[in-house]
């Protein structure tokens, strides 16, 4: 089901002319993202308080790109590609509730890893974990969310897998910018995303001006 | 990526013999489920309290199938026979959250459908949305979930949905046979389950004898 990139794509990426060619590659995976994200109407203009309590004149809704199944595969594939080029070996998808559960359990389908998810609050009912999904423990595990801003969402993930799963990295389909990078790196994470929001606002500007 | 049942499984469901030979086919992939589950240590017993409020001497976690990728698929694989057999027409797949979810990803990237998903709880910040996924208003949809009880969740996510979406039925892996089925009905809603509860247990202690 994941369709790789293009050949000369693949190899650009991977030759050693990577710097000089990159930036090319990014601009083109950028262009389509944020075709994807305008077509979605997915970058909103108002008053917004972010989950992590901040306020914003935009708020990036990428849970609007789940309702087509065009866009929601596409941006699956990339950050598929994403995840296996930048992470050695894991075991395991762990998606932040609830938004990032979504984006985890197609990667865990595509890329044939085990699928885990963590709970923002723990539920009273029930067995009353944090961690779903059971992973073994001592697995080699990716966290991934949609949208990364201050980085609590994340951290807090990461807190719950303690002593459970190993983190071996951080994933997202586009960074904000406000200091989760810097947070994850006191966790020994490293945060990876496919855009951060100036890449993302610059290409769209170019992508809503041509449409 | 679904993968069908063998040739001659498809051909007996879909002959005029089919009450004949449902009971054999609904057999073995009752004790394949079974085998599964007891696999991933899904079905507890002890003392709990259900999210409908009630109280069980047993638990049936299927959240533990996520963690194991060809449990997590091989499931999948079943709903999505299940889902196409008994429902002629649906846009969307809707997941209750949270358990719902992973199972309602799988399903609309194997079956080309749109995602959505419906929160329990309306959540304070950003769009403060209940449905996540901005499904096309009038769309058919399916909502799914891991397990049924009372049916109060899978009501709750009919109810977020009203206005929104046309529901045209609801699908669990396990109806644990306590009113959500009549429930449902109510609202004009058909609920379908891979298995009941007791068709699992009966099932589970041929598996675990065997194993």
């Amino acid at each position: 089901m994941l369709e790789l990139l293009k050949r000369e794509e693949v190899n650009s990426l991977r030759s050693p002319r990577l710097n000089l060619e990159l930036g090319c590659f990014m601009e083109g995976y950028c262009r389509e993202l944020a075709s994807i994200i305008a077509s979605r109407e997915a970058l909103l203009f108002g008053e917004f308080t972010l989950s992590s309590g901040l306020k914003s004149n935009y708020y990036l809704d990428l849970r609007r790109l789940l309702g087509d199944w065009s866009s929601y595969k596409r941006v699956l594939e990339l950050l598929a590609e994403k995840v296996l080029k930048e992470f050695e070996s894991f075991d395991v998808v762990v998606g932040v509730a609830t938004a990032g559960i979504p984006w985890a359990s197609g990667l865990a389908l595509m890329l044939g890893r085990g699928l885990a998810y963590v709970r923002s609050e723990v539920k009273q009912h029930g067995t009353s974990r944090a961690v779903e999904g059971a992973p073994r423990p001592g697995s080699n595990c990716i966290v991934v969310d949609d949208v990364a801003t201050t980085g609590s969402s994340l951290e807090n993930a990461i807190r719950g897998l303690e002593g459970l799963c190993n983190v071996v990295g951080a994933l997202v389909i586009v960074d904000r910018m406000q200091g989760a990078g810097e947070r994850l790196r006191e966790h020994g994470v490293k945060l990876v995303s496919l855009l951060t929001i100036e890449e993302l606002l610059k290409c769209f500007d170019q992508s809503t001006l041509k449409h």
